[in-house]
């Protein structure tokens, strides 16, 4: 497992890599809950079920995804076990040649910031994890000090977000604009040689008007997409947002892991990740 | 174990009832890390440093300090072993009478919420969860549902959360003011019969003038004030936050866990919150 945890390639240029050899953006979220899994896994316990369906996930996606998105508090919610569970499926991840993204959305500062950074590569490897944003600079640069590519939480796809990001500030910006731009200066010193940033951002797919705008102030930012598919946005939506076939990467979830059951569920996973890769790909093509 | 996870009572109303007990808004911050613990504690392995001096802190602070606000991001960095040990040590400070805080910042929308609600009493107890505010209402009141007290970051003690908080809307008010404003709204209907609301709020102690002007916007709104000691925070400035001595719960990790050494460990620790306790109680009381 250790040879797994000490990946040293810039994440960014990494992710690019992996980009390019399944010829899509697609990163496959793995939010499993026991009331969603095949019902042949109903016979095992909770995290039995949680580790027979992530391995077969992982088997079915690997060489069409680029990437995997493993929510944490899906683990965390069965407590040490989960989480221990969680690094082994992360090791299964990488080892099946996907980049590893932990979907944590840590944010504190200075030296807890540093534990939560620890905490990410301690039982299994990481490659990207997500950050929030509302505590400053100060609860993101650890993640990049450790090595780690960071998708910083910037415009959420949830309605409720609103509240905070869309706020119009004295300048002209909104608060989403305003870290934009925090994070597109900051990101410089992380770029790498395919001109992406180790530091990139969450923008839901859900507002692509706004991503449009958003990318024109992160040039060098890749963009982490949540909501095609069950949320609603769809893969033209996210066009504007790739350059040369990079600079974003489109998680789906329930969209590919539950899909409308017509075979058996590992074929049926398979064959939903390689539809969405496929619209994927002409979006990152144009 | 189990007879600890099920508290019920309303989690606004058993902290000012813990506070009152011990006649102090004191709450021992528990940050273990290797490099700090007392000397006596080196030959053991990091997890087992930590339960011993955890323990002792407890077994020192219990009748002096009202709760304990764990940080989770300390025992997360050791994986599983340490999310374990973390519940294990929960359960131990509830068993002391004292109120548990686990400090983990978690901020996701909906079912993600809820799972992270459900991970916070799933190997131990707790009374309230510190969360972040950036997804908005939706990443919030998950936990509140699943009974559990909020502390909603607003105004943090750390410079950098200015990049964020004290940005001005168009409408005169700052960002950290604009989420108080809606949290004092929703928090409304999770009053207890203490007047204080199982919604409260993280509000820096290092910026005296900014939480009084915060205090008026959110009356019935517990803060947990981080801040007092290392951070440069002093007793007297968290003086107007309080009501009849509640309202306020004031957070100390490095000034008592790790005081300078003058006697055994244990009674150092004890003897720095009796004195810090005290130094508060004036304060609960002007």
């Amino acid at each position: 497992m250790m040879h797994s945890m000490v990946r040293t390639e810039h994440r960014a240029d990494l992710l690019c890599s992996a980009i390019d050899k399944v010829g899509s953006p697609l990163c496959v979220g793995i939010d499993p809950v026991v009331s969603k899994l095949p019902p042949e896994l109903a016979p095992l316990s909770a995290l039995e079920g949680f580790k027979a369906f992530t391995e077969g996930v992982i088997a079915a996606v690997a060489g069409i995804a680029a990437a995997v998105k493993f929510q944490s508090a899906c683990f965390e919610r069965y407590g040490a076990e989960g989480v221990k569970l969680l690094g082994i499926l992360r090791s299964q991840a990488a080892d099946a040649g996907l980049v590893v993204i932990l979907d944590a959305k840590r944010g504190d500062i200075g030296i807890t910031a540093e534990h939560y950074a620890a905490s990410a590569i301690v039982d299994g490897p990481c490659d990207w994890v997500t950050v929030n944003p509302y505590l400053g600079w100060d609860s993101i640069l650890p993640f990049l000090e450790a090595g780690l590519g960071v998708f910083c939480l910037v415009r959420t796809s949830n309605p409720s977000g609103d509240v905070i990001q869309k706020q119009k500030l004295t300048d002209g910006r909104t608060v989403a604009e305003s870290i934009a731009d925090l994070l597109a200066k900051k990101g410089e010193q992380f770029v790498g040689e395919t001109g992406w940033s180790n530091l990139g951002v969450v923008v839901g797919a859900t507002k692509p008007q706004e991503a449009i705008s958003l990318r024109s102030r992160m040039p060098h930012q890749i963009f982490l997409m949540p909501g095609i598919g069950v949320q609603g946005g769809q893969a033209k939506d996210v066009v504007p947002c790739f350059a040369d076939g990079h600079g974003a990467l489109i998680p789906a979830s329930r969209s590919v892991i539950y899909p409308t059951p017509t075979s058996d569920w590992q074929t049926d996973i398979a064959n939903a990740a390689t539809k969405l890769a496929s619209a994927l790909q002409v979006g990152a093509n144009e």
